[in-house]
């Protein structure tokens, strides 16, 4: 039996005449889009074209809420009232749910952004918060979270079906976090190291950290970046390693299913 | 048996530690609230507020979608691509309905704010483009808008079943558009003058230019507006004399169905 | 020879069809009114408005710059570059210094807003930020602060003219620091009792902590906020009783001169 | 004596994340910046850094306000109230003023931006806002301005310095308005075409109609665009052309002055 492994990126993230990352390719590499919703970034008619872009290309797609900070691209960690938060992230996951009236598939899965989904994942206020508005709004959508924080755990709490995600152009430490953008080495740019590593985690099925320990962490997804040109070419090749080394790459709703 | 009438207002047009127009009296008069869903106005916290407050007087909600300009209240006529008006369109009706799984209430109608409904009333493509994204996010709801417009044309033209509203303290011309503000006396700001002639309105169903012309526009919601002491004094008066009057104040559904 | 003091409070912090605070009492109770810039809340033309009608009342006027964000009306403490934060800080220091051009009266002073004075008071780097903006843009102005933090201390390290605020209606702790709103009648809401405060405060040249402390800390202006309809009586109340007690109250240049 | 000509090119408007436009290119060929103000487009960050950058290339420097429109990039034509409009610009070169404190070079410049200036052109109440806020914050600042339209005139009415812009990469009609966009060819693509035509325009001093009539409109600067590749493409043979006919290409204060 095959093996499998959905792959998942961040996108539709423009606003106005303002374009970011590269959506074109990223949905060429991807089959799972976490489409922005107008908020940290994007905006109704992005998110329309995006929907029907990802179809075009089998790609399944999901809500992105982020907060609301345009200027800042929903990086800014903030305090928010987690009682604001889930009507924000309710509204986001609304708004989405509408535009995708447009596409021939439907919204599966729900993604927080940046620095909400940075803060949802130690402090499990702000991680509930964003689980009940998914319960409320969308409680049959996946919640896609990274394994092991407070994000999965209020996500469970919930009753939401989960799907765990690990990241292909990042550096873990021993007790499962990302090692820190500051670290040295910790973002991940050669494609040919991305590449090895990624087989190697999604055959063994663990993650190892950057000190060769063994992870025990499972994971659904892997996520990929877009922002820069290193980003793309390391999510390119990362996949066509995987593709390479026999492994199907599916949507989320199919890796679950 | 009782004559009946829906009256309708806007409202939950706040935004952040911002607050405007009286909703709490408001929700005391009307029977059908327009909820701003947070581009010229509103946001996530207030909808979801004004939601429950309004399940809470039994008054029925609707999306009351706008220009994407909080700083002109969406009131500065600007020129918008029909494409990217109706994506905003879809947007903020998919947001409302997402918000509403807080109420116990469905979302049973759409009216456009301010200089999207002003403008939509005269330009087929914008009045066009605002139904496309209705029928396409919600053709189930009601399409409240103002009759004998380009409004009213391109709701049946899409298949949506519509509510015709007129306003309760504007005057007529004889061609059935309103009175420009401008004009000496076109907003009626005494309560005595509002409530008798609201009376006379829904007695014998027609509304009577200032000219004094019988005008052939039927309606089914008096719109009200809340913004000024005067308009929730008319808005107060008018359905006092309607209710003294015998006339039963229905909700929008209600009053069609 | 009469004593004096100064009385500041936070104004022009409306946007667009928004209003919000009691801008045309609070200007009879103060002498000295720090501006919204546009950021956190304010636009252009509320600017220019308080601007003439600050001049009217024999108001000295100054820059009340925030963060970016109008949601939040600049309350939310967030992350912020601080080379970005000065950047930011420098905008609405010009754009306020453009406006006044359409005042008798020249701009005189600097005090930041909410969250990002809050966070300057306790974080060197963004006090530091903030000083270098006014240093650069404005570097006569006086910087209002409050004393024994890191704000008064970027400011003096920066050469700026500094004064000091109290708070009319807060209570504060022995060392100094304000007792948190979360703390039991840490807020001040009898006017007899803010008053009697106030003027012992400005007799005495000293602040007594809740505890019957008195704190080593002096101070030059007395901040009153203008949110709620308490704290607009207490503003009004503790200038009367100062004016009662033989108190002068002046501007801030004045209080410096 | 050598011919001298200014080119001038609209820059500064990224946003946050978001880039826009190819300044680094664009500041090899032009010697006038129109820095956005962060309302169209631009933010205090992005102003700075190019101020820094201008002031490297020696290129002048000029406040480039435009509508609270940053979703619509200030190109959606509205509808403002004059008075609104006025302090709208008066804070977007105050706030200019104060970005250039970082800057060793001084502000020289005001030009509207976007559906700003089109509606300028031909509106006199805002061409006269405009040139009122202009006036009023920064009086010794040139007005650059399309010639013939009511933005010169207003600006000559308020006493301004003007400096008057011809567009290389767009054809005339024979009344002096320029070809719309949506006639065939009316937007010059072809680097070379563009090229012959600004060394003829500088030469011969005129400005040819599509139809080969020669225009009686002066100019002093050419402006140049930067939002396509082939718009850089021609900004930059058009400046090889004019220097290789033995033009210099001077700050716009140079060709005044």
């Amino acid at each position: 039996m095959p093996r499998r492994i959905n792959i998942n990126a961040d996108m539709a993230e423009g606003f106005g005449a303002y374009d970011i990352g590269d959506d074109a390719t990223l949905l060429t590499v991807v089959k799972s889009a976490n489409i922005a919703c107008g908020m940290h970034g994007g905006d109704a008619s992005v998110m329309r074209r995006t929907i029907l872009d990802a179809a075009r290309h089998g790609v399944s797609i999901g809500a992105h809420p982020g907060y609301n900070d345009l200027w800042g691209f929903g990086r800014r960690a903030m305090r928010v009232d987690p009682e604001a938060l889930e009507d924000l992230v309710a509204y986001q996951i609304g708004a989405m749910l509408g535009m995708a009236a447009y596409g021939p598939q439907p919204v599966t899965h729900v993604k927080a952004h940046g620095a909400l989904n940075n803060q949802g994942c130690v402090e499990r206020p702000l991680a509930d918060a964003i689980m009940r508005a998914q319960a409320k709004v969308a409680p049959g959508l996946i919640a896609l979270v990274m394994p092991g924080t407070e994000m999965e755990a209020a996500a469970r709490a919930h009753g939401l079906t989960v799907a765990r995600e690990a990241f292909a152009d990042r550096t873990y430490e021993d007790d499962g976090t990302l090692t820190p953008r500051s670290v040295q080495g910790s973002v991940i740019r050669d494609p040919a190291v991305a590449a090895e590593r990624v087989v190697a985690m999604v055959r063994d099925g663990v993650i190892v950290s950057r000190h060769g320990r063994a992870l025990d962490i499972g994971f659904d997804s892997l996520c990929v970046h877009g922002d820069e040109p290193t980003a793309v070419a390391v999510a390119k090749a990362a996949r066509r390693a995987l593709e390479t080394d026999g492994v199907d790459i599916v949507t989320l709703p199919e890796m679950l299913g």
